[in-house]
């Protein structure tokens, strides 16, 4: 019945309905008005992402394709290869024709879909080393598993793909290096994002959908407003709504 | 594709995707095992809210129906009669004929749709009026337009509902009072939950989801937990999933 925006990604998307999560703050953004679907798979790359889409976004589903959709991976494409993660890394050539195979297939969903690409945050790489020491002690990798460098190599892909396809996007790997401190601000591991990072995801996501004309603001209601409904005679406030 | 999970009530459920909130929380459970839809309607009575069962929960819908609902009113059914808040008001009475409406109906949906009842919680008078005054100044009502005795009066018919239709049930009336200055800990405005009153319910509601065999930790993941996917076959992996 609602609109719906589909949130689609890897863990930065998957733990976004933890406490001060981006998702959970849009969802609440659109209470009422869009119904907000969390399609985080933690540890994925646009590899295996592919594999879920016909079943994430069914070309003829017996449901309203979504009004938006965020696209939000990168940050595990980026893992090193030769490194401890290096399971999880895809080329960036292919990364960003992986983007484009799931953005050409939500455009098929239906063309009036808002798709927003997002860039994987920035890596701090002591903070990387800090957390895996603190989870696996001795045993610990001794070289960061992703580098910052080599992230900005996928956002800049990403960027390039969506001015390509004439697509808004965020760089988030920028943007968050913006603030001084950002390393420990918006980052709890060197990788995932603080409650603080979550607001700038948040932000940012908003900023873009108002901006393309997916605005809680300008949504109606589902049902009239509790001061709108003629406490009489309450059916005629219904019909209303309905016809 | 994933089961759902409707969260159904007056503004307590409507604003429990905020910060703290107990509807992301319960979403963040579930992740990626179920979907949980906010269908909260602040200031809806269950007078109001059976016009809008049929289209929260069709009938003979496309989709599969809910595997659980909160039904979660009474809130502004007990608003007084004769007070500030009257047009919401709904006799205690009625009340309780509504709940056993919804439940019907949901039950009509689905028979095997787990059903939680959910009492208002309690009325902190003082902080009710406090937050009158801090908004309204001088034109602030004199008098509370609910009251703790009043409202304790609903939270006994719906316990006495579920009892009556063994349904499980919350009585969140009773459960906040347990604990000393419960009207500041859990209460914001002497009615609506702070984020620590936000917790309380969570907790309430998936001890009762567990009892009653909706856990996310029985759920099956929709898509492979990255860690089992095959990097070097990873559509063998996908393959697996989808037989």
């Amino acid at each position: 019945m609602r609109p719906q925006i589909v949130l689609f990604g890897d863990s930065i998307t998957g733990q976004s309905f933890q406490l001060g999560g981006w998702g959970a703050a849009l969802a609440n953004n659109f209470s009422r008005k869009a119904d907000v679907f969390n399609r985080g798979y933690g540890g994925y790359n646009t590899r295996w992402a592919l594999f879920l889409l016909h079943q994430i976004f069914p070309l003829h589903g017996l449901m309203k394709p979504p009004v938006a959709a965020t696209i939000f991976f990168g940050a595990n494409d980026a893992a090193l290869f030769g490194r401890s993660s290096e399971r999880q890394h895809v080329p960036v050539e292919e990364y960003k024709e992986n983007l484009r195979k799931i953005v050409h297939h939500l455009k098929d969903c239906s063309s009036s879909m808002l798709v927003v690409l997002i860039t994987p945050p920035p890596i701090d790489e002591d903070g990387r080393m800090e957390y895996a020491r603190s989870v696996y002690g001795e045993r610990a990798m001794k070289e960061p598993e992703r580098t910052n460098e080599v992230t900005q190599i996928y956002a800049k892909h990403c960027i390039e793909l969506a001015e390509e396809l004439s697509l808004p996007s965020i760089n988030l790997w920028a943007k968050i290096q913006e603030t001084d401190g950002w390393q420990k601000k918006y980052l709890r591991d060197g990788l995932h994002l603080t409650a603080e990072g979550n607001e700038v995801v948040y932000n940012e996501v908003v900023g873009v959908f108002e901006k393309a004309g997916v605005s809680a603001a300008e949504m109606a209601y589902d049902f009239p407003h509790h001061s709108e409904i003629d406490a009489k005679n309450p059916q005629n406030s219904f019909q209303i709504q309905c016809s």
